[in-house]
């Protein structure tokens, strides 16, 4: 039996979350907030990549935006977490360019260990299970394989990208047959009855060498300059900044179509049965009419969130009703993914105030 | 033909009108909400009794709450109306009172004037149409008839008393052949196919010697509490507050039931063809996706409001959202009488800072 690995949490803080607005806000975007429990979802996140148990975490390091360093450190603070580095990002350039800073930085900063590569805006109910899921990919990981995570699907959703598995590898660990894009509906539910496609949690494990060498291979231009803005990054404390120049000159790009859908090293750890969900919209967050700012009566199914005024509905049912201090959203939640449609109008009136 | 009477205009401030909530709170009640134009509901009242033209409207006098006395002043002073004087209830004690205190004043301050008694929080789309129908009333009401206004009913409203109407007495009045309270719906729906009920709109015409003797012989308490009342009062430039230990004493009940529904000298000016509406909840104010501060995607029959909040609303149809900083209001508009409910928690559980 071989040693076990380190493994190197890497948060990616890059969502900006506007199915969630009037909550989540370009300043403050929906992994900054306590949707579903007191912690955020960045909080959690970061929580649940640490200790020991079933893996042996490293202190984490978050990749953000230069307007969210400060709430970041100001959050870990609030949970006890110090971080290995906040490295920001000079300009957004997509999940391939961050897989590969996490890479180069994980080879030369904590040289043997694995990258676990996370979005911070997810809810994972059972932290334990999470861990579990990363202990069974760490052997094919250590060996080279870069390793997705497989939700079981509940319902034919085609907002997310589908895994096809394939031949086991080892326990709970397959082989990837395929990487599917969003399907439409009626492939949707082919996808759930066959039992054999997931969906694709976004979340990766790898060895540092096996993704800078796939990232070599298939867009060297994003493993050539997201290495050289990692190397000439400016470093004051725990944050480091990558080189502008560097990272701009990066092709924005998602690691799953510049690598995953290429690769012959990907793996699946599947079902990932730990309450995943990516809070992808506020129909994820069901209830909220036990708040005590609010008085929801002779209402169903309602999905109701305040951060301060007082929500007083009569009558409603399968709506969702949020509000702040200066904005409200009123929708069915069967309209749920069309809240950035108010973004887009919000932006066309010039109303950066409410973004 | 005699001599044209003087108008004594009578503006009765006491309602909550809590059915316009969260608007309307009990420190700014809807009559003071700029609610259909720029101007509130007091103040448009206000305007539609001055002026010459059909009738000559003497300055208007208030009767309201103590609390509500500075911003009486302010709106007044804010559309260049100087009132004869604020009357101040130490307590509510119901119109049968407010109708006794002003015929009282009337026959001191202005002899040989008659009192026009119209809440404040009504709205007259065509206040023409009104002081037409006043200088109808005049001449019974200066021979002694206590003149109501009836509006020809557009539904088969449950939430209003009625009006039959009787012989006619002159151009434009009949005598009234019966006050009928607030009926069910099935009566409502005869009223409204027989032609010969009107809603009562809650507006008197009369001369205070008339008023004076019908409150003495059907309510002689209110008669002699109410007097006392005011020769007791304080008076302060135009504030002027009635003694409360005699007013506290005056029996609290409707001008309607205490004396229209008794009195032989009851007429009616009707059809009031003015547009008129009480505004009595929010599905009177239908509308309000205009506002810049709203952005109503896919919606329908809804009423939106906001003092301040923005408002983004997708895809829902015949529903009322409210939004104020502090509160917002979502509801059906077949809900809409039911938002005294929330009235009714907000107390239940000591939320008085939203009332």
């Amino acid at each position: 039996m071989t040693t076990r690995a380190i493994i190197q949490p890497v948060i990616m803080s890059g969502g900006a979350g506007t199915r969630l607005w009037p909550m989540s806000r370009a300043a403050r975007p929906k992994q900054f907030l306590p949707l579903v429990s007191r912690a955020s979802l960045f909080q959690e996140t970061a929580e649940r990549m640490t200790g020991g148990g079933a893996v042996d975490f490293a202190a984490p390091i978050v990749i953000a935006g230069a307007a969210h360093a400060d709430i970041i450190a100001a959050q870990l603070e609030d949970i006890g977490v110090r971080p290995a580095a906040i490295i920001i990002e000079p300009c957004p350039r997509n999940t391939a360019a961050v897989a590969a800073v996490a890479a180069a930085w994980t080879a030369q900063m904590r040289p043997g260990a694995l990258c676990l590569l996370a979005p911070a805006d997810h809810h994972i109910a059972d932290p334990d299970a999470f861990r579990a899921a990363v202990a069974q990919g760490a052997g094919p990981a250590a060996k080279g394989a870069i390793v997705t995570f497989g939700v079981r699907p509940s319902e034919p959703h085609t907002g997310y990208g589908y895994i096809e598995a394939g031949a086991p590898i080892s326990d709970g660990v397959a082989e990837v047959a395929a990487f599917r894009e969003k399907p439409d509906r009626q492939t949707a539910e082919q996808y759930l009855k066959s039992g054999r496609y997931f969906w694709n949690a976004g979340i990766f494990l790898y060895a540092p060498d096996a993704m800078t060498g796939e990232i070599a291979a298939f867009a060297p231009a994003i493993g050539l300059e997201a290495a050289a803005a990692l190397s000439k990054a400016a470093h004051d404390g725990v944050i480091c900044r990558l080189d502008a120049a560097r990272f701009a000159a990066c092709p924005a790009d998602s690691i799953d179509y510049a690598v995953m859908e290429r690769t012959a090293r990907a793996a699946v750890v599947g079902p990932l049965d730990a309450g995943w969900s990516d809070i992808g919209a506020w129909t994820a967050l069901e209830g909220g009419a036990e708040d005590a700012r609010v008085a929801a009566l002779d209402c169903d199914g309602v999905v109701i969130r305040t951060d301060g005024p007082f929500i007083g509905a009569i009558g409603v049912s399968d709506l969702i009703i949020v509000a702040t201090g200066d904005a409200v959203l009123v929708a069915p939640k069967s309209r749920a993914q069309d809240v950035k449609k108010i973004i887009d109008e919000l932006k066309a009136r010039g109303r950066e105030d409410l973004l």
